[in-house]
C-alpha cells in the first residue's frame, strides 16, 4: 500500500518545561494540562507512562493530567526528579511522545512463566531499570517473579553480575580488600566504625562506604556522620584509604550497583524477601565496591530479618556459593538479632555508644564492644592479620591498647575532622511499672519509636536503653530515655509507646 | 512500663483540603508542601502511601511532597479522584496519618510463595482492593503471583466468588438471562447489537451491559452510542428490558464486579493474562449481571487476544467448569480472529455496518452478519428458542424478515431515541501501490491507526476498510480509508500507517 508521506512522520511535540517543585522520590512525574493540543492528538490518558525528551536526553515519566490552571495549555510540568534526570534548562521546549515498548518486559513474563533468565536477558531489565524506563507496577511483577520462581545459583549469579556491571566499580592497589556488612538491620548494631578502626590499624585495607537510613532510626554514615563529614567524592575516599588504609563513607556518591536502590525500594513496599534477590544485591555491591574478601553479619532473631537459623544457614550457603562464582570470599558470621546492640538507637546516640567502646569508657556497652570483637575478629583472619581462631584476641587487643581509638581519630581527621555527637534538648524517661525480668525487646516497635522521635533527621532524637533482655527490673527502674530535638515529636514519640506498653516485656520472676 | 499517657494518644493531623484539578486515573494521590509540620512529626516521606480522613470516610492515597507555591503550609491538595473518593466539602479540613498495614498483603505473599488461597483470604483482598487499599506495588504483585502460581478451579471459584460479592448483583424477573461477550478485542466485531436484537425479537430476556473502550478505538457502548442513549442508571435499564426484552447500555452506571475494572487496569500494564484471572473477570461480571446462560465469543488468531485454538479450548473448559459451580451455563464459540470484521473500526463506523446488517443493506459486511448469526444462533439454543443446530436458520429468518431491525430500533427508541451515526468530516484514502492478494490485516497496527485518527473520542473517527484478507487487489485499488473529525488527527493516522505499510500485507499472486 502506498499513500503521501506527511514531511514529518513521527510529528514532534514540544512543550515548555516547567519547574513544579513536586518531589515524588525516584518516580519521574510530568503533569500537562488535559487539554493541551499535544496530549490530544497523542491520545495520551492519565497515569500512563510518556517519553520526555530534551535533544539526546529522554526519560520515562508517569503523565498526570492537570485541568485547572496551574499549567497552560503549552507546558509540560515535571516533577524534581524528572526536572534533574533531564538536566532541563529553565526555557526549555520539550517533546513529549507515547514510549518505545519495554523489550525487556518480555523476559520479566517469561520468568512469571517459570523460564529461567540467563546473563543478556538479565543484563536488558537491569539496564532499563538503572534508565528508570520501568514502572513501578513492572518492578513489582519482576520482583514478584524472583520470589514466586526463585532462581538457582547460575540464575542467581547471573543477576548478580547483571546488576554489578550496570554500575560504577573501584579498584584498589592491594591484593586484599576486606569488608564488612551486616544483612539485615537490628537497632544499635553500630559495629562498622569499631570494626574498620581495628582492621585498618592492624594494616588491611577497608575502605567502607555505607548506607544512610531508608526505614532504620539509623545508618552507619547517619551515626558516622555525628562524628566526622561522611560525603566524600571518590578522589576524597581514596586519599582517607591511601593514607589511613580505611574510611567510613556515605557510598551516596559513587555508582555502585544502582539497580539495587531500586529493587529495594519496591521490596520494601511489597515486604517480599526473594533470597536471590537480597544475594544480588548484597554482593553486587560489595563486588562492585571492590572487595575480595567480605564479612557478612547475620542478625538472627525473631524480630529480625533472618528469624531462624536454618533461614541464616540457608542464605549463608547462596552467599557464600555466589560469591565464589565471582573469586570473593565470603564469611558469614551468625549473630543474636533477638534485641538491640548497644544502649543508644539514633544516630548521635548510637555514636556515644561507640566512642565509649572505643575509649574504654565505664558503662560502655558491654555486647556492642564483644560483638565489634568478633567481627573485627573474623576481618583480621579472612584478611590474613591473624591466624584461624586467634582473630577475636587481636581485636581486643588493638582496642585495649588504644590503637583502635587512635585509628579511628585519624580516619575521622582525614574525612574533615573529628567532633563529638550532639546531646538531645529534650528527654523524657520511661520507667518500669512493675518488677521482674526484662524477657524481650520489639526491635522494630523499638525502631518506630526512635523514628517518631525524630531519628534520623534529627541526629541527637533516639531512645536510649537502660536495660537489657534477661535484666532484673525493680519498679520504679528507668527502662529506657526518649531523646528529641523538639517536644512535639517527643510527645508523639511518647504516645507511641504508651500504645504499644509490650515494646519492652517485664514478667515476674 | 508506664510513662505518663499524653491527652491525645494518637495524634490527629489536621490540614485544609485543596482541590487541585489533577487527574490520576484511579490512583488517589495527595500532595502536601514539604516543610508542612503534619508531615514533618509524622515523619512522611514522598511516594509512600497516606490515610486521609474526613469524619468517618478515608482513602489510602499516593503522598507527593511540594517545595514550590503550590500549597500552603497547612494545605493538603488532592487529585480529583482522591477528591471525589472522599467526598470533600471545599473548607474540610482532613486528617493526615501513616495508615493501617494491610492485613491482607500477607495472603498474597503466601499466594507468591506458591500457597493456595481460600476464599476467607480472596474476600479480604478484593475488599481491600475494592477500597483502593492496595498500591499499584501491591496490585502488580497480586497479578504476577496468580501468573507465576496458577491456581487449580477452587482457586479460581474462590476469586470469582470474591470478585463477584464484591461489588452489586442485578436480579431479573425470567428463568432465563441470556448474555453474550466477546473474550479478547478484535476491531469491528461489533456483532453485540445484532444478537441482543435477534435474541430479545425471539423473546429471550437479554439485559446487555456492555463496555466503553479502554485501549481499544470503540466498545460497544461506544458504537451504540451513536444510535442511541446507554448511559441509563439502573431504574431506566430496567424500564427498557420489561418493555423490550433486551437492552444494550453502558455498564458504568452499576457497580459490577468492581475489582475487575482495577486489576485489568494492572494486567493490561503488565501485559500478563492470567487464565484464572480472565475467567475470574469474564464470570465474575456475567453472574453480578445476573446472567443464567452465556454465549461466549472467542477470536482465535495470531493477532488477536487468543493465538492458538489450544489456548482457546484450555480457556473454554475453564470457563465451563467455574461457571457451573455457580450453576451458570457458558457455551464458547470459537470464532476467527485473523482479521477484523465487517469494514468500520471507530463507534459511528462501526455502527454504520450494523445497521447495513439489520437493513439488509447492499454491500453490507457479510462477515459481520455471518458471525452475528451464528452467535445469535448460538443464544437462541441455550436460551431454549430454537432446537440445537437450527439456532442459525432461525436467527437468519429473524434479521432476513426484518424482525431484528425491528427490535433493534424499539430498543432504540426505549432507550430514549435512535439516531444516525455521524460522518467525519475529514477523510483520506489509501491505495494499493502494487496488485496482488490482500495476504493479512495486522488487528493492532490497524486499531492504533483508528486511535490516531481520534477514535472513540471522536465518534466518527476511524478507519474504514475497503478489501479483506484473500481479496486480490488490483494497483491503485483502494485498500482503506482513514476517517477523522479534525485534519491533524487524520494526518497523524497517515504518519503512523505510512510508517508501517505491512499492516496490510499484499503479496504477489
Amino acid at each position: 500500500m502506498t499513500h503521501p508521506v506527511p514531511a514529518n512522520p513521527a510529528p514532534a511535540h514540544r512543550l515548555r518545561a516547567r519547574r513544579l517543585g513536586v518531589e515524588t522520590q525516584s518516580e519521574a512525574v510530568v503533569f500537562m494540562h488535559a487539554d493541551c493540543p499535544v496530549g490530544r492528538s497523542e491520545g495520551v490518558t492519565a497515569r500512563t507512562q510518556i517519553e520526555v525528551r530534551d535533544g539526546a536526553r529522554s526519560i520515562i515519566a508517569t503523565l498526570y493530567l492537570v485541568s485547572s490552571d496551574m499549567l497552560a495549555l503549552d507546558e509540560v510540568g515535571l516533577s524534581e526528579v524528572a526536572w534533574r534526570r533531564l538536566g532541563v534548562a529553565p526555557d526549555a521546549t520539550l517533546h513529549v511522545a507515547h514510549p518505545n515498548p519495554l523489550d525487556s518486559m518480555s523476559a520479566v513474563r517469561a520468568k512469571v512463566y517459570g523460564h529461567r533468565l540467563d546473563l543478556l536477558r538479565l543484563k536488558a531489565i537491569v539496564a532499563d531499570v538503572v534508565a528508570e524506563r520501568y514502572s513501578d507496577v513492572q518492578l513489582a511483577a519482576f520482583i514478584t517473579a524472583f520470589s514466586a520462581q526463585p532462581p538457582q545459583l547460575a540464575e542467581t549469579v547471573a543477576l548478580t553480575r547483571a546488576m554489578l556491571e550496570a554500575g560504577d566499580r573501584l579498584a584498589w592497589p592491594s591484593p586484599i580488600v576486606a569488608d564488612k556488612h551486616c544483612v539485615g538491620g537490628l537497632p544499635g548494631n553500630r559495629t562498622t566504625p569499631l570494626v574498620v578502626a581495628i582492621a585498618a590499624a592492624a594494616g588491611l585495607v577497608i575502605p567502607k562506604t555505607s548506607s544512610r537510613a531508608i526505614t532504620s532510626p539509623a545508618g552507619t554514615a547517619d551515626a558516622m556522620e555525628t562524628m566526622a563529614p561522611v560525603d566524600l567524592d571518590l578522589a576524597a575516599m581514596r586519599a582517607v584509604v591511601d593514607r589511613e588504609g580505611g574510611c567510613i563513607v556515605w557510598g551516596g556518591s559513587v555508582r555502585l550497583s544502582p539497580a539495587d536502590d531500586i529493587f529495594i525500594r519496591v521490596e520494601r513496599a511489597l515486604d517480599l524477601d526473594s533470597e536471590a534477590q537480597l544475594v544480588a544485591s548484597v554482593l553486587s555491591k560489595k563486588l562492585a565496591a571492590g572487595s575480595t574478601h567480605v564479612l557478612l553479619d547475620l542478625p538472627v532473631g525473631p524480630t529480625a530479618k533472618v528469624r531462624t537459623r536454618e533461614d541464616a544457614e540457608r542464605l549463608s550457603d547462596q552467599l557464600v556459593a555466589v560469591a565464589a562464582e565471582f573469586g570473593m570470599i565470603v564469611r558469614p558470621v551468625l549473630t543474636d538479632g533477638s534485641q538491640p546492640v548497644g544502649y543508644g538507637i539514633g544516630p548521635a546516640l548510637e555514636a556515644h555508644d561507640v566512642l565509649a567502646v572505643l575509649r574504654g569508657a565505664a558503662g560502655a556497652p558491654q555486647d556492642l564492644r564483644e560483638r565489634a570483637v568478633q567481627l573485627a575478629g573474623g576481618v583480621l583472619e579472612l584478611g590474613g592479620k591473624a591466624a584461624p581462631g586467634s582473630g577475636a584476641e587481636s581485636a581486643a587487643a588493638i582496642l585495649d591498647d588504644g590503637r583502635a581509638l587512635a585509628k579511628f581519630m585519624a580516619i575521622c581527621e582525614a574525612q574533615g575532622g573529628f567532633r563529638e555527637p550532639p546531646v538531645a534538648a529534650f528527654t523524657h524517661m520511661i520507667e518500669a511499672v512493675r518488677g521482674g525480668v526484662l524477657r524481650a525487646i520489639d526491635n522494630r516497635l523499638l525502631a518506630r519509636v526512635a523514628k517518631l522521635a525524630g531519628a534520623p533527621r534529627a541526629k541527637a532524637a533516639g531512645v536510649m536503653l537502660h536495660a537489657k533482655a534477661g535484666d532484673s527490673v525493680e519498679p520504679g527502674q528507668p527502662l529506657l530515655t526518649l531523646h528529641g530535638e523538639s517536644p512535639g515529636e517527643l510527645d508523639y514519640a511518647l504516645s507511641f509507646a504508651a500504645a504499644n506498653p509490650d515494646m519492652l516485656l517485664v514478667r515476674p520472676r
